[in-house]
């Protein structure tokens, strides 16, 4: 499936669960809908935050819901499902956002990690979320961002497992996706990112944990809903965790090459 | 003085303390001068980690030490104070490095927050440090980088104490200049940094604390040396914290405005 076929089925409800495996060779993305008061704060949120927070394209002008990664759709009817943020509170989850759409309002889509799930699997490192139809599970840590104007909260992660003789394999699969994350942020202990129960994670489905297990920890692009309710927005619209913007994009486009002198 | 002249004077020796007063209208960097092995994890390292390590200018060809941003430079004499590593320990803290330069070396130039504590001073938020002629005090945090390849380990912070009253005018003198860190990362409480005693700092000199102080904390370019530590790098070159690189760029280069659409 390509990404606008995929796009197409979230759209007529053909297909309303988790995108992961939805058209595994194009790129997803976070969605984050900000008044246009927040914006610059936002962007500059993103900027200094880039392993959390990496934008996928420059935030849309304010109003705007056609992005540049993919001309033909439209933010505020193809994902699966979206999530309504009043005062930093959750208050509703709808399907369709046009009628809360308005010339104030700026979206931000940033990178997702389901966007190098397919490469790990390609690799021999399927990502058990993955192998069994599930969410990935997420996790809001003790790791504050560098805040920016008035925005300030915590770093989300998303974990998968691994065997300890896997882990530098996967963090070289998954480094060169910059724009999805990159490698991982942490790996091991995850009290070291103040994280309590594994079995209980924020957004997501619970992890399926075997006994040689180690978490291994990646930036996740719903951190900027962690930075909605810390910061108590007075509005905001993203996406809901797992249910992603499928852009037109391949993953090759983000395959950055790290420069060096 | 010109970052020109202040180079001068550090290279003849007529200047051997910290370079924070000198040249005030200048761009200071820090300086990490690694093996070629690891140039490209530095520079990732840097661009995943943008607010304690803003490269001032792309990394140096391997062997090279005379930077873009001062083209009558050299790295290898011309900052006041070195210090070289082996295996993640301090070895010395030679006032010159030609004899250790070799064509394997690659440099980066890391921004300061001393570019803008002049700017501070101009807004009436003097730093007490910069108006007591004594060194910035610098911590080393809990607070995780994100890792690259080979390198890890905690963000360093600078301190400068204000009143409460201060601190959204501090934050706005300093937030344009991304290149030198830009806002604080965090003010209040040192614990939630892991900081454990303010009076007892891992670099500079300790602060001079009055009752309503309010510690503000900055992302600091000293933060690569702590990333030498843990990870233990075979070797490597660096300023003594205090005794940056002087160079001919001025703070209004570095004021970059915030994108957003």
């Amino acid at each position: 499936m390509t990404g606008r076929e995929a796009r197409a089925a979230i759209r007529e409800r053909s297909w309303t669960g988790p995108t992961e495996r939805l058209a595994p060779d194009y790129v997803q993305a976070n969605l984050a809908v900000v008044p246009r008061a927040f914006a610059a704060d936002l962007a500059d949120l993103c900027a200094r935050n880039p392993v959390p927070c990496p934008l996928v394209e420059a935030p849309l002008a304010p109003g705007a819901f056609v992005p540049r990664c993919a001309p033909d759709a439209d933010l505020r009817t193809d994902l699966g499902r979206y999530r309504v943020w009043r005062d930093g509170a959750l208050v509703a989850q709808p399907a369709d956002v046009r009628e809360l759409w308005d010339a104030d309002l700026v979206a931000f889509l940033i990178g997702c990690s389901f966007t190098f799930d397919h490469a790990l699997a390609r690799a021999g490192l399927t990502p058990r979320h993955y192998a069994l139809e599930r969410n990935v599970p997420m996790y809001r840590t003790r790791v504050p961002l560098a805040p920016a104007g008035a925005l300030r909260g915590p770093m989300v992660v998303s974990m998968r497992p691994y065997r300890a003789a896997e882990i530098e394999r996967v963090r070289a699969v998954t480094r060169p996706f910059r724009v999805a994350h990159g490698e991982p942020v942490a790996w091991g202990d995850p009290g070291a990112l103040g994280i309590a129960d594994l079995t209980r994670p924020d957004y997501g489905d619970p992890p399926l944990l075997e006994p040689d297990d180690v978490p291994v920890f990646w930036g996740c692009g719903v951190t900027p809903q962690s930075v909605i309710v810390a910061s108590r927005l007075p509005f905001a619209i993203t996406h809901e965790p797992g249910h992603m913007f499928v852009t037109d994009l391949v993953h090759e486009d983000l395959r950055l090459p790290v420069e060096v002198g």
